[in-house]
């Protein structure tokens, strides 16, 4: 049995400037760029609380509700939520910064999932983690419901099997 | 009112070479890097139907079971499934082959939506889509089930004011 | 002895998004760029006729008739259309579309040929082409003429023994 | 009318390094890319001819007889060859170097064509060129032929009216 | 006047992974590439702390002592130490960790000065820097002693005025 | 004993033209492209003196005085001023031209030191220089006066065991 690590273990953080070749015609990010780095930086927070070269297993719904602007500074930061055996959940905040002009906004919520891997390329356990926040124990719980909405929509859970998300569907609870 | 387009009239192809940098440390395509692709690939579907800019508005859950390696060649299909005033969800398929040692695989299905903008950065309305093909009319049918979720998942749609998605925790339906 | 592989099997689409890294100092893409995606864009078809890696062995004289813009979708397609013992002809088409204007033209033919190689890196045999369609079999009885002079121009023919191509010094048929 | 200008003003050199991104399955450069850099070190040549910003015209056969290596240093010199009225020949050498192995060996010899542009965008008249050596004087000479075949080439000229040409098929000279 | 701003204000994290194109011959990052990410989170150190556009102005003295490999992850830290009326010094901090064999190492400590600029481009004051720990206190006091020898070398100062770094050579305290 | 090599045997020229991603907010080159730029001349000089891999293992400070606007030609030369041991001091320099308005300035002169190392990854021993120009020969001389400032900056040399440098400071000559 691997010692349980501490969320803030794997807390990692990346800032990044957007560049002309990141931008579409409006001159902003394009949303394929900015996932680009949410897989860099969780992939890097999945190996620090694991060790282990890891490989992306899937990446919940992303919305992407605010334009980034050309020369816009994208701060990301993630760590792990919770594991499950070989697999674990990571939570990407993203913001931008249009420093000049001081305006700085939330852009993105998201949950990447990587697998650990041993040096022969298999699947392979990881710490369990310790959350120490109140927003990183909610995030602990919650991750119990995103995996059951992820094991439906890949096809390997029945909906009716999936306890956690259909009182959802009774109680009007937040899904996400 | 704008005159409705076919599904196949946006269909665009991409075929890309997984060269080293698109690699982690066991020579497999990054999930990042796929996304990029995805992200371009659809963005020009969803210009083709609508002759506007787009921008993108989500992405739905995308798992990724199959590794990608090195020097193999992907390809990726994309397509409007159907609009929703100045919103487009678009189908992508993605293909990897490594042509020397035969192999090909289905590697990944995934839906992105994307918003209309004219000139002046605000959003626009676009054509309905015509589906024509068995796969195209089920795709049309279930875009419906998607939209509710996606709007639970970003919190602009209560759980239980979702009818469709509602159905499928009682009947065990397929969601995705 | 290989089994002739159709024309049609080789085919191979790819489709880029002029980005700013892409272009000139007037905004339109560099040559150097497009020629690196008909690289590409060829070098996988050639894969797919032979199953094999391939190496680039020339480039047919191209012209660069119509500008490219910033932001236009470049669509490219390409095949092979026939093969000498090791190495293949691959024909390239290129059109441009600026899709919010609607404006869509062709901007490139080429020919590219590729060299087979086994795993020890030495040229290996390659199957025969099956042109099908008139254009197929137009492009098949030409590419007899096009390796003619590409063998003069690299030194490796004397003009005089070219037939082919000496006929069209006194025919006035096309070269190309 | 412009002065003339020497056709060592507009001599361009170029080192690049070939990194692993640059290279096909085999470790070796992609034809591609060295394509990509002669575009390049050539469109300076021009410019430094012109004093104006130039767009590619046409690019004429190239062999690609020899390996190039992951780490392998290239270097290419261009330089215009001579004028015609709006366009530019530019003769672009490269060589390929393993320094650690002392290997050095010349890979390419090309021949791509420039048009001037003023700030319109319109071609615009450019500088003859004064040939000094006698390479650049034998440059200077059959660039006649090969504008020749280029036009025929390119279908804007009828191969029985290119004199140049022509003789060269009675008399075996070289064509390149 | 503006206020003065807390050394800590314009605190910066970078992460990145070394990718392949990133490395030399011997599979380690290059010195290059280290010096190009170094401009760029320091350059948003000295946006936050400013507010405004900057421009590199010069960098100091640096050493490279460790190789940092293939897929190691480079931590980045930046912080502005002192201003000088239109210019800042930024101190950074750079580790790479070996992630999978627990391997993490302090690699370079690097000083960049921007220049802030207004909006017509010219050099425009900038706020003061109020240093609160014990090392942002002695960055502070050493800066004018790196402020002279940058002078010194840039030929902006003669030796002789230097008299903080005068007395080092006499005294035999640390320069840097 | 290796025999000596001249130092314009490692001269090396590298042209790069400024293409937008290489830019900031005010179109101007980035620093931290031209330093990528630099270190990537300055080993490949490094290589040619010492036909072996090399290493960066420092750079003197760099000034940047002059904005160089995008789509400017930068032309860096270098070439290796004096050998110690196992390393080598490389000399850069940098014009940029905007070809179209004729302007050329130097933008910069820079100085990196390279470790040149054998297959295993060791330090070797590499020749020595032979200067043979006025120039070369200052640049020779002055090498080991920048060497002790590097020993100093870098905490390997007491300030007041640097007889060369600390002449300096009594005597009012060039540091650099």
């Amino acid at each position: 049995m691997l010692p349980p690590k501490k969320a803030s273990e794997s807390l990692t953080t990346m800032t990044e400037m957007v560049l002309p070749n990141d931008t579409n015609g409006l001159n902003n990010l394009m949303g394929g760029r900015l996932m680009y780095w949410m897989d860099i930086v969780s992939a890097i927070a999945a190996q620090k609380h694991s060790n282990r070269l890891v490989v992306t297993a899937s990446v919940d719904n992303i919305s992407f509700a605010e334009p980034i602007g050309l020369g816009n500074v994208l701060t990301l930061r993630a760590h792990v939520t919770r594991a499950f055996t070989t697999s674990m959940e990571v939570f990407i905040e993203a913001w931008a910064e249009d420093i000049p002009n001081q305006r700085k906004v939330s852009t993105n919520k998201a949950f990447f999932t990587f697998v650990a891997l041993d040096k022969a390329g298999k699947p392979t356990q990881v710490a369990e983690v310790t959350p120490e926040t109140p927003e990183e124990k909610a995030l602990y719980e919650s991750a119990l419901r995103r995996r059951q909405l992820r094991l439906i929509l890949s096809g390997r859970m029945k909906p009716h099997d999936a306890a956690e998300l259909k009182a959802l569907f009774e109680d009007s609870k937040k899904v996400n």
